[in-house]
């Protein structure tokens, strides 16, 4: 990943500005997970990469904006299997639904208002395919008092907004928090994170943003065990690949005008948001790919533990199979469903979706428990790698850490560790906190839930069939779901 | 449905035999469900009906044999309807899923023996398309005792077999249990139930016969509140359409070879058990379709009741309908993902089908318990709807039975029948115990995940990211899961 | 219960008003299911009666006010014996609870306004220990429309209340609903069902009425299956014992003084119905022993099926009675915990009782449909009795329900029947719905545990630990529970 | 606690032997939480000393064999109070529910040996008691091949064992692991872990030996975030508290007579395990005093974050409420129905002690997920305390964790760590992993419930309401559960 390198940004870590953060032993890991995204357009072309009409050739899959329902689909597939590959946040799911989600309400602030956003954002999304970048989608705000709004905070900096036009472009001031992989990409995509009012015309903005711009600022999120990585590879569980959250300042960046994509279209911010969460919560069919990691080492410690024969192991390994099952079904549905958009690109169905996205705040959990069950009480009571090392005391450690014949007992250690890794240890910032609030919260897709359920048609079959008065005799002529079937060329 | 009189079918409800079944008023509700399925043919031809390859022309879908993704991903489309036009089972769906898993299993056993079964199958699937026929499965046997097979029962009548062989045909005794919707049907297919050994070649049985075969009789199985069907309409709750169960009994029926699907090779018992429950077990999204029904019922009575804007009515409305989306979210996954078989035909995917009526065997049982407890007490407690039209009792009932402004009494009785009769009533069969056994129980599913789980890459996958010794690079080249997106034209 | 007979009370049962209505088929099991309580104080006199202070003398439990903590727990032995032994509702819990809390209440009320009312009701309970009578508790007030209190609703008497004041005496109008075996009792105790404003002085009564009285009419309830008591008893699954809910109108029913114990403190309204359902949310323990008879009826019939070995089957009963052991154990607590009230009794800790009677809005569901697993398809298939019964068709019936070895076919249609019945039939009523909405829905529990949940002290603990500013270092001296040990003497 | 310095223990942390234990800054927290069991004797001297007959003054519950119903409900108060003080494991519960077993077990070996062993045991706990000591207990052994017993696995050390006997007493060797706070102990109790066979003798061994013992080597078990103890306190969570584990390897520890209370009486193996489970899972409920500081936490952080208000948050806190409050209802339950002993001392009841663990097993995982939810996206992305603290980079980082009016961002932060330190970091090892594996996984809770779930009775009540054959009208004289109330004095 050389084109990480190099571009000076200001990064802190653990307290200390770091020169190249690339270097840093616990950011690395994040790297590597991001660069599997790229490997995996080399050895699998067929999932990772995709023929783009904006460019007329083959660009990443991550960079591409969907023409069809496969595309909605094998980013499904692509997502579950780079789970599998990293068993973390490979960091990049973000950026490919923010280009996608911007296509769309970039087409039709430009019908509402004739302005030419929809093209700059082809041209910017074009520029990607070409070099083949990483795009960032920042939208979540520090937010403040969450009772109030943007415009009615005590510091109106709460949220990223407008603060000086210039030079034939605008400045941002603000903040944006949860950044997931932002170090590891080229460019943000700055978007509201929430519906707006007319008195938050300062705070509609969408706009790229180059990461090297000499105004943002990085912290680096503390993940569990994040200081592991400074001392070895086998405590730490998952040495390769790990998950990456920043906080950024934005200190006045200017951008010009060709970079901006939304600029006080108030009405459109929520529009945006929408379309962005309904890519975005199917998106995470991928901790159905990160779960085969965690389910194949819950079955694997299992059979080193000599026990993988019991039933109620089998039983376990059975219920995480289908707990898995249960947020890939759903979420592939939701891809499955897609519909075209006005502005030409498909759009994954939002009640299937959010259906996915909500499970996903709950059956990692249960998966994650299921796993701990498995592992034993080692998982939280063996000695460190170095102790397993020493010359003293090693030897007697590992002479009791047999178990089943023919298991390896470090083998074992890293199993266990990888299991801690995922459950309680660095990975579960990636596989349960994150599962609990990226893409929103669990409250919010109760809200889309609500609002998409159709209670007034289900209500008529209900009054229909109990024959109560004045029921229609064919209700629901509107009803919308089941989805009708992907339209064919 | 006057093809289903003057059959002289010998059928027993409630003790007595009945001259005329279509007439019996426990009876006929299940009739108007079924017949919902050729209404739907008229009103929606789109959904119901499909151009069949077998004979060129357009035919009801539930008689077509699948030949595209399309074709199985509206079986779950029509199925969620049905659901929702009946709130209950409409019989129809063993019958299709029966002639798909037939289609291909007849093409194995070809394969395999040089038999003739697939071309036989196709003329008998021919028949039933251009006369728009009813076709009722026939595969769960009785059983005995359960920790035996069917030839080492001490009564070798436990399971259907042939007992005979004359005239160019074969004769057939024992029973099917458990048979849906079988009096409104035209024919039945017999199949075998489960796995079988040599020892059982007589079992190994596959045929199709008329449903007013003088040597069949039928018994009508008791339902909750069956006999309200006998009082009027409104203590019913949903007083047009229910379910029907019968046990079928087979005294020694004659069926000519041209008939006869498979005839003794028992090592194909299991192919075509596992290809039906593909099938099946994916069409519970119907209890989707139910559900909607169920929870419109719910949000109807707390709007009745006045308190549809509290903020813990509304999350139960919400969560009621996360669950019933994740049972159509993951069946329709099922039917996007499906594949062709050898045969030419489609099938879903079997984890996913599996995945789908696993969540069937218990969602629709927290829906039913959210739908009581939105209900209110009244939903166990109302009189009579005698007591209700009373001269004397009648008006003081009505009086006490306002609740909020402008909800007529009357209707708000209706609900709560509809909610007694969809949790404990008549088509609490339908929606509950059916959804826990039809298709296979609960352990069933289990084995089905069990087996389809990849165990195996899983480990894989975690010993690579553990960095475990002797691990692959790349490993599970053989992941199947997640399916490729569907083939196009 | 001869008591019950030549009463005269206008009772109206499915449109009729019948004469005699302890000889109604339909009303018998609720009789006898209450007889079960006068049996048990013969055949378990420790476990039934007590010594009472009110009357010097051993009294049933049931009519007696808590004198110590082991007269707490001894009710929660005592309901769940009497579930085991009738598994249905024997409905002589709520004149239990209401004795009790009116106890404390009237004793509470007279404190503040220098009122006779505690002297009253403790004649009115001794001469109900004297006689051994059944108490009815009649809390529930048809409502109307909701979101309006009693004063405020177009008809006022939506709730029950005071139309008159003659002759010494009160007149009561209204209506109580969901009135759970009042038939079977000789006095109904009148109270209001919620918190009461000023404005509700007229509905703040509480008064013990006869239940002959003739201004009061009683319109039975239907219950799932309920005229099966009709047709015989193999099929009602459970045919000796029923619950039974009436609506009872009070058509200006006449009191005398002496026989009311609360007239318009409105502002105590509140605290008899939190005293109330702190021993009436515990009081659901009875649903553990209901919920032993049908954990039996689930073990029995995987016997009878001959699959009890099957590790899936042995897992489902373990789970039934973790599950059933959890009501029984937080029922229990809240026994163990009781405390004496400033009148001297003894009453249950709160919080508790609201968490027993929240999992008894879940628990019991989630244990029928465990039932209904391992019971199998045919407990919503098996032909009726009659035709288990007829000549013609019986025989080939019997021959085919036989399973494991030994097992009578006509035992195991018993068991199936007794899992319909408790689980879709008429005690489905008693144990899912009146454990869903009796003492209270489950929005009121939250409300309550919201309550007494001390968030201010949990806040406390977690500021101490984190190291927040202005943190006591030793919180929460006020924290009350656990509860301590019950006092000695 | 100066009697734990200066002891020249063997013991291995991070791969590095330690001078003085008591001082490494990642055991610090362990020995603080243990003194808390101390400091609550001064504080709370009711709740946390007893009189005892054994040395006739008053001593530390902790030390106490239980007198009475009021001793063992006491330990449970006592248990919830130090969760709520210390927000993890305070380990010292294992050896006061060790003494308590052995207590029984020694008197029961008497009996049928005529040995001495009760008479020893008793003097042992009479020192403990007199001067205030803490007691550890070693029952884990590392169990190699977990297919084969003991004394058939290929390394015979894989459980602790008799290697020699020399000079008036035994040589133990092997290993125990998992071993809670053994380095804050002064004795440890050494029991075996499992039903032992004839063949087993030699490991049918308990004997009291001083952690101080030269022969004992002492390896820290690694536990998530371990080294942020070294960087400071903030991002710690719990700075002051934690949990200890230890691996401890027995290499040849000679130990008197007079100290071994079971030498080969391996019948008594399995008696001594089933009555320190009945004990030590009822001792679980300390994680509802823990469960209290993290619904603390959570409702704090909601607060702070000013989304308190909102529904869905308040439902979150009622949940977890109810939850942890199951918790300590069905410990509590435990308790207060303990019963005597033949020795004479008290013993919960086993049943409802199972319930409880279980559910230890699954709540904690649900509070802590309810937690994450509420604490927001910030427990897993927020900076880490030196990025806060630092000149350059801290000021924008506080001006933008302000949220809701009047909280100090510092203290928000510490509040969020909290969170992660209970639901990911150090603590969740003693709020999660030890609540699933401590005093027995799940598996190991479900095998006594199954035994003790007296299944024979229930099914006769079953049989009997279903009207079967061969029913008794009154069954289950012999049912031992609802317990009777305990006896007095």
């Amino acid at each position: 990943m050389s084109s990480l390198r190099g571009r000076g940004l200001s990064v802190w870590v653990l307290g200390e500005k770091v020169q190249e953060f690339a270097d840093h032993p616990v950011i690395t890991p994040s790297i590597n997970a991001m660069a599997e995204t790229y490997r995996l357009a080399e050895t699998d072309p067929e999932l990772a990469t995709v023929h783009s009409k904006l460019t007329g050739s083959r660009v990443h899959r991550f960079a591409h904006v969907c023409e069809s329902v496969e595309d909605v689909v094998a980013q499904s597939r692509m997502q579950r299997r780079l789970g599998q590959l990293t068993g973390t946040c490979f960091q990049r799911c973000v950026g490919m639904d923010a280009i996608n989600a911007g296509y769309t309400t970039t087409f039709r602030i430009d019908s509402a208002h004739g302005t030419a956003y929809h093209d700059r954002f082809k041209e910017f999304i074009a520029h990607v395919q070409s070099y083949n970048l990483v795009v960032g989608g920042a939208m979540t705000d520090p937010k403040g008092d969450r009772s109030r709004g943007p415009s009615a905070q005590d510091d109106p900096d709460m949220f990223v907004r407008i603060v000086d036009r210039r030079d034939g472009g605008i400045v941002l001031r603000g903040a944006k928090t949860h950044q997931t992989g932002s170090l590891n990409a080229h460019w943000l995509v700055v978007m509201p994170g929430q519906r707006l009012s007319d008195k938050d015309a300062a705070y509609a903005v969408s706009a790229a943003v180059p990461v090297d711009d000499p105004k943002l600022t990085y912290v680096l999120g503390r993940q569990s065990c994040d200081t592991r990585s400074l001392e070895g590879d086998v405590d730490v569980g998952n040495a390769r690949y790990g998950g990456q959250e920043v906080t950024i300042v934005f200190d006045d960046v200017w951008i010009p005008d060709s970079r901006v994509f939304m600029d006080g279209e108030y009405e459109f911010a929520a529009d945006l948001v929408e379309r962005f969460t309904a890519y975005h919560r199917r998106s995470y069919v991928c901790k159905a790919g990160v779960g085969d990691v965690l389910v194949g080492a819950a079955a694997e410690i299992a059979a080193m533990n000599g026990v993988d024969r019991a039933s109620h192991v089998k039983d376990k390994l059975v219920e995480s199979t289908f707990l898995n099952e249960t947020i890939f079904g759903t979420g592939f549905a939701a891809s499955m469903a897609a519909k075209p958009t006005p502005a030409g690109n498909y759009e994954p169905d939002t009640l299937l979706a959010n259906v996915c996205k909500h499970h996903v705040t709950k059956l990692p959990y249960e998966i994650a428990r299921l796993a701990q069950d498995l592992a034993g009480g080692l998982v939280a009571t063996m000695p460190s790698d170095a102790d397993f090392e020493n010359d003293q005391v090693g030897p007697v450690l590992k002479k009791y850490l047999k178990a089943a014949p023919g298991v390896h007992p470090d083998d074992r250690r890293r199993i266990l560790r990888l299991v801690e890794n995922m459950t309680m240890g660095r990975n579960a910032v990636g596989y349960l906190a994150e599962s609990m609030h990226g893409a929103g919260s669990p409250a919010a897709q109760r809200v889309v839930i609500n609002k998409l359920a159709q209670f007034a048609e289900k209500r008529a079959f209900a009054r229909r069939l109990a024959g109560c008065s004045a029921c229609p005799q064919s209700p629901s002529s509107t009803w919308t779901s089941p989805p009708p079937p992907p339209p064919r060329n």
